[in-house]
């Protein structure tokens, strides 16, 4: 078979900035700003905060800052913490072909890196970029015979992303940049029974702190294996894979790129609840519904969604964003899905919420994609129906204007307008990025 | 089914300095003593080094110090570093239910956490023998399962191992070490591709670190689930375990021991080839072998051995200890194969060595246990036989004289003799431990 370690090791390294197209540098923009703001709208969460509070506890080093505390910590420790902070709300960028989030651990890993290094924007930009196109095609590899083995990408395929991203940093040669995706093969963890705990965001965390990791290593002359990911008993062969290679993940690498079919989130909530979120809202701008007279809804979606986000019966705000029936709810009784606060313990508790939750019923349809969902609301003698696909291009300028009306309401408009001149500067170190998320 | 990971975390929780028995107590001296030999002779090993050198990178923490380097590093730090430089010989204890071995993870935990919170050896001792007692018991529970599935117990059960060291020795509470427990059932990893690379070491020190890592967030508050070891999707799902629970795992905890079974490595290879090594050096006691005249030597071993160690054609030291053809080419020849200097890039290539190695048979036999080997040595018209069996009993007097030997050989008398009195005497802190290492 093609030698997958070597493939994505030798692009990793001799990607340029010019190796990418305007629609690439594009995304890898509108991706970071939306992390930016998604991340500093999660420091105060509690997972942010304990696992900054751990690596706090190793202060003394001055390689990196940690967005939470603004503590100096190692670049190892402060990947760790800022990717779990980023990942804790739920609500940062999503691929379905790579199946979850690789900005959440492939832009820590920069953030980290390019603080104790020095680096520029530039520099960040571009290992960024090649690092979401790696972990995106090696994600599409896995695809979800990994994912449904138990698996969880952002974790998993987010350290080999962030191995590049921190090989292309540290100036890794080609041979060392492969070698260090053969020393993160045995370091990348991540099984999704996490879900729904502290253990999804600090998933990001273990891949943006593993790619420093083996990268360091791989520079220092540890020497592993160039064919870690595919070699007998390597990653691939012990986490689920199917042995097949979709076209699409090695095909045109160079040329075209992956990456700018990235989703974003504009639902605090589990990507797979998006879809139908969507086609809800559509019918809402259509049609005045009564939630008294509401008889039922059927939300129809790809099977493989079903073991994501369908908690029945939600008890708690995070359980609340991985469940079909209490998101339906909340739309139908004009709670903003956007805002991060609708998602909290009390509402899972409220009667209304509670009698509307019970009346959805979740239907597994094969014949839907991942990024599809049909819905279809029964009310007296009438029933309406839509389906959605988040697949469905948005316009470039619509999409932006979405990203900073986020970005700006999680961080501020003035905080949100300096971070989007901050990447657009080459003059720009990435410790200015940093000193932006902790302010 | 039994929830493994409360009965773990709470038997880890409860257990006391008189939970133990005699024999217990004797094993867990034994194989400390066993590892500062190896772990000191390991010291100037290139993986060593380099792990010394990544984490010293982060040097100005002062929890815990480098053995190799001395410098003062954070403690999970510490750990992986030294946790690299105790396996990096290869030469240190094996327990054949666990699968792996179990020192190399536990006692770095001990010795890096031991000297943040400056432990005493006492401290050190019961945290090190429970962490030992749950890795071998859950070790034994993934099985060969998991190991042919391509998985490192070493790595994987070695982070529960260090996980429980780590939460006795923060002192958390039951259900905090509990969660322990499900935090770092996301956080292990390790494949067996690395075998032969700097990646079998490093796994020691992974999972010494993780450890410290999953017990210092459960103590912070950080929450995961209390059956993420066994839970839908949890560790043992995903990572190969064949859903069988054997008896002796989970029977008479707290009254019988595991630990004790552990064996030790008086030949500096892997230990899949101390059996058929042990049978050889009998037969030479008793005959007169030429190594010219010898047609053949057939070497019988459980088939689980061969893709561990069954190089062909060494062509490093390094792949040399993975080698029955070479190894029994070496013993044939006389050379000393409990002297880590006898495995070496040279000795590949001798042409002796090479005519002898190719005289070499291994033959998988179903019915030996992994303990076991026959080998048979056709010369001219006489064919010798032996067989051993390591899990035949030693007597503590003869084994203890033999690993006071080979740490004496390691570190030199004195320092053996230093280290032996520090294990017996309650007053000392786990650092005097660490100054004997560095020293």
């Amino acid at each position: 078979m093609t030698s997958i370690t070597k493939l994505f090791g030798s692009y990793g390294y001799n990607t340029k900035l010019d190796s990418f197209n305007d629609e690439m540098k594009f995304f890898g923009k509108m991706s970071i700003l939306d992390w930016c703001g998604v991340a500093y709208a999660g420091k105060t969460e509690p997972v942010s905060k304990i696992v900054a509070e751990m690596v706090k506890e190793e202060n003394g080093v001055n390689q990196a800052r940690v967005i939470t505390s603004g503590h100096n910590v190692s670049a190892r420790g402060a990947a760790l913490a800022n990717g779990a902070t980023g990942h804790a709300l739920d609500y940062d960028d999503t691929h379905f072909l790579f199946v979850g989030h690789p900005t959440s651990s492939a832009l820590p890993t920069a953030l980290a890196l390019g603080e104790e290094l020095n680096s520029s924007i530039e520099e960040l930009l571009l290992a960024y970029m090649t690092g979401v196109e790696v972990s995106t095609r090696i994600g599409h590899i896995l695809g979800y015979s990994h994912y449904n083995a138990g698996f969880h990408q952002t974790a998993t395929s987010g350290s080999f992303g962030s191995t590049i991203v921190a090989s292309k940093l540290l100036g890794l040669n080609e041979d060392q940049t492969i070698n260090a995706l053969g020393i993160v093969s045995t370091r990348a963890s991540g099984i999704k029974s996490q879900f729904g705990t502290m253990g999804k965001p600090y998933h990001a965390g273990m891949a943006a702190s593993n790619g420093i990791e083996a990268a360091k290593l791989s520079k220092l002359g540890f020497i592993s294996r160039d064919d870690g990911i595919e070699c007998d008993q390597g990653f691939f062969q012990t986490h689920g894979w199917d042995k097949k290679i979709p076209p699409r993940a090695i095909e045109n690498l160079g040329d075209d790129f992956l990456f700018p079919e990235i989703k974003y989130k504009f639902h605090a909530c589990c990507h797979g609840l998006h879809s139908f979120l969507e086609a809800l809202d559509e019918l809402k701008q259509e049609n005045n519904f009564n939630p008294e007279t509401i008889e039922e809804i059927e939300i129809e979606t790809n099977p493989s969604w079903l073991k994501v986000c369908n908690i029945e019966e939600p008890k708690t705000g995070l359980e609340s964003k991985f469940s079909y029936k209490l998101t339906a709810a909340m739309s139908i009784y004009g709670k903003d899905t956007s805002n991060l606060d609708t998602y909290n313990d009390e509402i899972c508790f409220d009667e209304n919420m509670q009698k509307m939750r019970d009346k959805v019923r979740v239907i597994p349809n094969e014949t839907l994609s991942n990024t599809q969902s049909k819905i279809s609301i029964k009310d007296g003698s009438s029933n309406i129906k839509n389906n959605h696909d988040l697949s469905d291009e948005i316009e470039k300028n619509v999409l932006e204007t979405k990203i900073v009306n986020k970005s700006s309401s999680l961080l501020s408009k003035p905080k949100s307008d300096e971070i989007s001149k901050i990447l657009n500067s080459k003059e720009n170190k990435v410790s200015s990025l940093v000193d932006c998320l902790i302010k």
